[in-house]
């Protein structure tokens, strides 16, 4: 088969884009309708794929059905379906039908929302939907926003924000020579931040973590305390960091007490509410963001429990002019007579080149509109406070955190066992889970002790879905039992 | 209208979403077919798209019919259309059929090749195509690729590399009380270099512009003269960054002598080749890239002239380990036991969520074929060469630079016309012909003198729209030079 195209010079013809078009969106709905269908984790090893595809591109063209063919054939079978209603591991992100159709015009459109010009529409939808969002989510006026494409660069960005602040020399002569500076979050914190402390040149010594309280919220004495303790030494405290939703146990930093420590030191207060930022929505749960109000920056990741396509992290800034003075380098050629009147959103952070990313949130938030995301978000929520309470009523198991958003965090610690083993029985059940196909766990450590996390979050996951996984769960647990029970008898002197 | 998946939780009905892909297939093929026929550059005015639309989100979900309607009366009329043949601004880049539909289903997918386990297939598909396409640039095996969103955080992430190499003790102290340090690049590398030392912790200091020789090559006398200076002051060589095709001229840096210089001083060669590197692939023109596999890192971008929808961005890196020295923290809750048998593709930059984009450089390699994709970049590099050379022989214009690539830069000069009014008058002539709408350019300065940029790039480009544009701009040149002249006899003084 030769591809319509090939022989010519120019791009695939329009009306074999229209057929292969027509074949895709077919494709997508039907998977879209029986992804619950799929295991959720693949039948696959390391080096599987690579083993199956060739070792060099091909020499022609190939036919795009053919290539359509080894995708369907090759390349779904290895994927993790993140669209499953039984992935429950990381965060369970989510997608959904508006933003997929969003994904597909924007890379169609193939714009560039680097400066106003470049694409003016791109630029404008991203001031309308992020002022949007930050109305959804009871911000104040003055904290503009801007779209990046995860939660790390826009930490990054905002931490880059906060060293312009507290060091202002150092634009210039580098961090050479002056004192040393520090960035604080919670032990929970999410390593992203540590990762951006690295990458703006403080080094591990510049990245201090605060000890939680029981429920794995930054001990905000702990965090004077330390901060005392550094100035005193001469270490100039540059940020902290309060999480909105940690990634180990869904756990809620005190932000309006940590936003009174971070003032009385003159430090920069960014909130990480990738995960947790979201439900703010929710009149019920807006109680537990008092206070976020106060800080330098916030980003929240529509990608992650905003029905939004991976990806799309939105930056809060309430001092804007410091995020541009880190990164505003405006060479000629990306000069315009417009400059004055719009934003450029490449001054906002690293990346030169930015997607038409404000396309799928603005058809998110029109299609479901505000009524139909918190009906979604309450469903969410709702239904993790339903598998905290079966956990928690079920012997030999516990809820280890307390539940406040889609996280439940679970261990298995039947009576008279014990350390090591129960860790390993951990380990085990989340396995056994794992390899049936129907639901995808992912796990953590909270105080040295492996922990079972539950997160809901995909769009598609009800109420069955979670009770499933929990039958799942027991029913391993109960094997796993029996094997370590088995064990025993055979070796009483163990 | 009620949107069908309204009153209930979930997702939009995979059936609405298969009618309303199709729908929108339809309208991408239309679109594709008839881009020619729109402006390239749209008639609005900063805060249009503002103005049209409401201060905030719709409390009910809208029907999704309506949210398309509105995106092509409101959204589409605001473009710039990066995707019609006569875009020839900043550098034209291109998408093409295929990158449009592995985007469709990488929407549809939503999965994150952070880790294997994450999705296998999308972590492997990234090692298959990276290694592809350092096969057709002629890289040597040891190159190790990754995906990133665009050439300045590919950048960002080489030079982390770098610092890590040159300053092994700031990982954990940070750069505080260490010597200063540098990277060097010509005064004509991009701004996302500068952008990425600043990022960084290096400040302005921290980067050294080196003069180039009358062609915009970095003259790697005075690169070795600035290095010795600054190593005899204290200053460490970090790292020195050659541009194979720079943005305001498309000049090429000579690599191997730079690359010589580099080693003398222990410091990292990064090569900005995001525009050029793709022509590698043309045997003719692979002498132009002698000495680039001395580099210990490249950028080349897919998404600027490999037929790849934005963003797709390859960092080749010939010492992972440094990167990964960089950037790898992982957190319990990352943790797998697949991580010894696979790279885990978050540990390679900041971004931990990391699209499925190895996908659209798949289906584009595969469609296209070596032969393919040889065809089209050599048409591009030809065209470019026509208009040099009708530039050229033309009384009144001249070519600013040496054409290499798909870039032009010329400047309207006729004999008796001088400086600021010549700056003024070449100004005046890129308005014109954006104004047409059947061409965008963008400009530049070059030794301190407006030049006009022609960028070609753009798959639909043909010899036929390089010709029009040239018409354009001799029709504009007349008009601006008629109205000079009316002014001089109108105040035969000046």
């Amino acid at each position: 088969m030769t591809p319509e195209g090939l022989g010519a010079t120019g791009d695939m013809p329009p009306e074999e884009l229209r057929r292969l078009a027509h074949e895709t969106a077919d494709w997508i709905a039907d998977y879209m309708a029986s992804v619950e269908g799929l295991p959720v984790f693949p039948d696959t090893m390391p080096g599987d794929l690579r083993a199956a595809l060739p070792a060099s591109a091909p020499e022609d063209g190939e036919s795009m059905d053919r290539v359509l063919q080894d995708f369907r054939d090759l390349v779904v079978p290895g994927l993790t379906h993140w669209n499953h209603p039984g992935f429950f591991g990381y965060f369970a992100i989510t997608s959904s039908g508006p933003g997929v159709l969003a994904e597909m015009l924007a890379a169609a459109l193939n714009v560039n929302a680097m400066v106003w010009r470049s694409s003016p529409a791109a630029t404008e939808l991203e001031d309308v939907t992020t002022e949007w969002l930050r109305i959804l989510l009871g911000l104040p006026g003055g904290f503009e926003g801007v779209i990046n494409d995860t939660a790390s660069s826009s930490s990054l960005y905002a931490l880059a924000a906060a060293r312009e602040v507290a060091y202002p020399e150092a634009h210039r002569t580098g961090l050479f020579g002056l004192p040393a500076g520090r960035i604080y979050a919670s032990e929970q914190a999410h390593s992203s931040i540590e990762k951006a402390v690295l990458t703006l040149g403080f080094g591990q010594d510049g990245f201090r973590t605060i000890p939680c309280d029981p429920e794995y919220r930054m001990d905000v004495g702990a965090l004077r305390a330390a901060m005392e303790e550094d100035v005193a030494a001469g270490v100039r405290p540059v940020a902290v960091v309060p999480t909105l939703g940690t990634t180990s146990s869904g756990s809620i930093d005190p932000v309006a007490a940590v936003g009174a420590v971070a003032r009385d030191f003159g430090a920069w207060m960014h909130i990480d509410a990738a995960y947790g930022g979201p439900v703010a929505i929710l009149p019920e749960l807006r109680p537990m963001f008092d206070g976020w109000e106060q800080a330098d920056s916030i980003v929240v990741n529509p990608h992650k429990w905003l029905f939004t396509p991976i990806d799309c992290s939105v930056l809060y800034c309430r001092r804007p002019e410091a995020l541009v003075r880190a990164f505003s380098i405006v060479p000629e050629y990306l000069t315009s007579s417009e400059q004055s009147e719009s934003r450029s959103l490449m001054d906002y952070g690293v990346s030169l080149g930015r997607r038409f990313r404000a396309l799928k949130l603005w058809f998110v938030l029109r299609y479901f509109g505000r009524e139909g995301i918190v009906r979604r978000l309450r469903e969410h929520v709702r239904i993790a406070a339903d598998l905290e309470g079966w956990v928690a009523k079920t012997e030999g198991w516990r809820v280890v955190a307390p539940v406040h958003l889609g996280l439940v965090t679970l261990r298995y610690a039947p009576t008279g066992v014990v350390g090591p083993t129960l860790d390993a029985m951990n380990h085990k059940i989340l396995d056994r889970v794992n390899a049936s196909g129907e639901a995808f766990l992912t796990h953590t450590v909270l105080d040295g002790r492996t922990v079972i996390r539950v997160s809901i979050g995909n769009i598609k996951t009800t109420e069955e879905h979670v009770a499933r996984v929990w039958a799942l769960l027991l029913d391993a647990a109960a094997t796993v039992s029996a094997a370590v029970d088995e064990t025993r008898q055979a070796d009483p002197a163990r």
